[in-house]
């Protein structure tokens, strides 16, 4: 039994303390991590609010997790100790179903197995990231080239991933015209991301406080979708649009902004149902999807094209005991672009 | 100036009466057609009576239309006197745009020029196909295969091409699951059309009262939607799904019944929004489309696909003084498949 330090919350409404967590010893093909960084993603602080259900408390959460192999289990072929690596939102699957077989394992057909607020295959509650070590099986460990800190490879794990994964199976690439709606820690990346890919990236965001940023990012565009003249000035222009509000939107209007056979893609939901009026899809044969972050061999991929391109988030490190301050931030969305914990300081 | 005689209704729950209504005189590239067939679809209903917002009356609807030429403008190539031809939802477009130029003038950016209840290019008010004899532009005539009766070409024009393409564009073919929902005039073509293309097809419709004839008409599978077992047996069935039916459904429950990387497409629309959870998209990859009949060239492939696989719509021919009473049958969705009026009895 290995014992981490750890930071965790004991119920909805309850402020970060510090923890101890027991990690497995050991299986045959677990690899153990020293965590070095974990990034703060919009869904812990949603899990660890209990927003989206009942969870099991005491939770850590985190699933932006960078770090070194310090120890391996007698079968892992594909670590050692001292690789640079990562872990994101899931640590296990079936394997056995058709999506984990084509490399799908997020739509896993009996449910990933989640890097926290999920049970694994030993009955154990999971704890994410926000903590100094972790086990977990060597398939669903990435290895982080050499040329991406360990800082800024933590967000790629879950943000990035969640950005690339539709880009790329939507088809981003050279004469495309992508639109990324939201500039948070996901919509960053998918500017960074889309515009490495080749697509001429439009940013719709609130407002254009952060319009430098996007610019500099490689937008060709940023328009305020507060000035309604937005909606007309790019009607029926994009061929793909990353929708990172999780928040309600006036669907139909975002819709408009499609060109025919364009395709607006979801990758946060909110709560509630949203309402959409069909003819808005029937007018230009434009389709709506949802995409949930990536498998395996693609977030390597992404990890790999990220290193290629010279791709990283821009982050703001932060000590251990700040986490409720940043989730308020986050909450305020007062960040640019990503939080990211200091592992050595808990 | 020719004088057709028709079918017309002077508002919104007036009974058809008959007039007399005027055609143009041909235009250089205009076909005179005499029409001898002319189906009945539901849009024909929703526009009758108002539900589709404001419209010029009185009113002649139809734009299933299958006919001879009987007379050719001067610069007309494509056909000549005694063609067997068709019409269908459009009868111009600008010709212009980039949709055009694609050979998709039904989404063009200007708006196709509707068969009725549309103003054309000389300012007229087109009127549609329950009629003798309309007058079109040479390239928004078809040509209806010498192997389909007029008849039974009649409903290709919207019922076959609206299901047709949506088929085509998202790929129903060897090793694709397919789903029907709803068996009405739509419905029943794209069991046909599906089955023809090579798919495997399922008949989802509220109860089992047409299975005998949607096994017949190509489907290994027929369901009813009334029973939720429905719902749980075909979970995650689906790589295509053509929704046929206008009026809400729980969306999330169909959704549910797509595979990874499925497309559930409305080519109807209910008049009011509807309501989704989007979390029911971003699960399992699936996507939501919008399509609305097809192309010239693209209907042109339906109709000879359709004589090469003997595929006809299942008819019931009526005469004009019972277009009242067919109407009052399909909105209690009391016929077996398409209504068709025989322009003789005009």
């Amino acid at each position: 039994m290995i014992i981490a330090k750890a930071r965790a919350v004991d119920g909805p409404k309850q402020s970060f303390r510090a923890a101890e967590i027991k990690r497995r010893n050991l299986d045959l093909m677990d690899v153990l991590i020293e965590i070095k960084y974990s990034g703060i993603c919009h869904s812990d602080i949603h899990t660890a609010h209990g927003d989206w259900g009942e969870v099991h408390y005491p939770l850590v959460p985190g699933h932006e997790i960078a770090g070194i192999v310090t120890d391996i289990g007698p079968e892992v072929t594909k670590y050692k100790v001292g690789d640079r690596v990562g872990v994101g939102c899931m640590v296990d699957s079936c394997g056995e179903c058709e999506n984990c077989r084509k490399g799908e394992e997020q739509y896993c057909l009996k449910g990933n197995i989640p890097t926290y607020a999920g049970v694994d295959k030993y009955g154990e509650h999971t704890q994410g990231g926000y903590s100094t070590h972790i086990v977990v099986t060597e398939d669903f460990v990435l290895k982080i080239p050499d040329n991406i800190e360990l800082d800024a490879a933590a967000p790629l794990l879950c943000a990035g991933i969640t950005t690339y994964s539709p880009l790329n199976h939507w088809g981003a690439g050279p004469g495309k015209k992508v639109a990324v709606v939201g500039m948070g820690g996901l919509g960053h990346m998918a500017v960074k991301i889309a515009h490495a890919m080749g697509a001429e990236v439009t940013i719709l965001s609130q407002t254009l406080n952060k319009k430098d940023d996007g610019l500099q990012f490689g937008a060709a565009d940023y328009c305020a979708t507060s000035n309604p003249e937005t909606f007309e000035k790019l009607a029926r222009s994009f061929d793909l649009m990353i929708n990172t509000v999780s928040a309600k939107i006036d669907m139909d209007a975002y819709f408009g902004l499609l060109t025919l056979d364009g395709t607006l893609v979801s990758v946060g939901a909110p709560g509630e149902p949203l309402s959409l009026n069909v003819q808005s899809l029937i007018g230009h044969r434009r389709s709506f999807g949802g995409s949930v972050i990536g498998g395996i061999r693609e977030t390597q991929e992404m990890l790999d094209f990220c290193a290629q391109h010279n791709i990283t988030p821009k982050i703001e490190v932060i000590s251990a005991d700040q986490i409720d301050e940043a989730y308020e931030r986050v909450l305020a969305s007062d960040v640019k672009y990503r939080f990211v914990i200091d592992i050595s300081t808990m």
